[in-house]
């Protein structure tokens, strides 16, 4: 199965719940992926605003994170949460270099571990279902430990949730440009609806509404 | 301001927010919805499924719904609800034959009171401004009350509730060729997102994620 090179060079990641602990982790991780999509001039969020807004009740039921951790030794979890069972792999793919280790090391996770990424969702309902959704508003894997399965690890983990809860369906959006994620969610059973568009009222356009009345 | 004819035959509306004793209403709404939109081969919705899903907190914190009421005499609101306050206005616009009136007909709303048609809506959030939003699933209103300014009211109080709550957006779908909806919504002042394309994991592809692992 593993190859010399992977035998020497093994990593393990974890997908966990994030907590109010990890805010710190979580808002570097906001901005890497604000990098990544050319958006930092929107990106306003800070470690106090997502403090105040995320973790408003129990996981799964309102916003919900689960965090990627790499590990350089193996881990035997020691975080046993009644919501959700922590997920360890041990993944053969050779060395990563991490220049950011150190920014991203993992007070939770012990010696030498750092966070790599993390998938936001929460619930959403479909009425012709009459079943509750969760709805994927954020994926990421920041840059060197992409294409090692890390991103399905993590879409993986909510699809299964979904589907032990009972729930009806997993939805997110793509980009229509962005070719190689289509072909990854299409390979991961996902449909493309090509038909529906995103309508959004936000700022002043939504602030007009304050109060009542029509605009 | 108002005509001749309309002063001999103004209606009456509300929206308040629904309850559990609202289900049958709200699941012949959602029927009316599915034929609508010729999608009555995907309704697998029944007031059980719904009374089991619908409501599980507090209005806005989770899957909430606004119930458009319509009276023939003037109505005194006397719901008084801490969380939503009804919205009631006369609307001149003459009469309207409903023939499914006394299908519709709502209980909670008194003599003559028919349900008209409904938004249901819940939180999602935006890690980018660090808020959470609303998430409108569906707006619905009945064919004989269309094209009276309804579906503005219904859609207007979300936005004000967004407003009133701090909430950063209020988003929506529609489909690409139903120009009026667009043209509806843009008058609104919302704006239509042209990149982005809706992914779905559903039935069978997201039961394969059961249990875990890759798929």
């Amino acid at each position: 199965m593993s190859s010399a090179a992977a035998e020497t060079n093994p990593i393990w990641a974890r997908v966990r719940l994030a907590d109010a602990g990890d805010v710190p982790n979580i808002h570097r991780l906001l901005r890497g992926l604000a990098e990544y999509e050319n958006q930092t001039h929107q990106f306003t969020a800070t470690e106090s605003s997502l403090s105040a807004t995320l973790f408003p009740s129990s996981p799964f039921r309102s916003f919900t994170i689960l965090l990627l951790e790499i590990f350089p030794n193996p881990i035997h979890d020691d975080l046993p949460n009644p919501d959700f069972t922590p997920i360890v792999r041990r993944v053969d793919l050779g060395p990563v270099q991490d220049p950011e280790a150190a920014t991203f090391a993992s007070a939770g996770g012990g010696e030498g571990a750092v966070a790599a990424g993390f998938v936001l969702f929460f619930p959403n309902y479909s009425t012709f279902l009459a079943k509750p959704g969760l709805y994927v508003e954020d994926l990421f894997v920041r840059g060197c430990y992409r294409r090692r399965g890390f991103g399905r690890m993590l879409l993986s983990a909510v699809a299964a949730k979904a589907a032990e809860m009972g729930f009806g369906r997993v939805e997110w959006t793509v980009l229509d440009w962005n070719v190689d994620a289509f072909s990854f969610y299409e390979k991961m059973g996902a449909e493309v609806l090509p038909e529906w568009r995103i309508c959004k009222l936000s700022g002043g356009a939504l602030e007009a509404y304050r109060g009542g009345g029509d605009v």
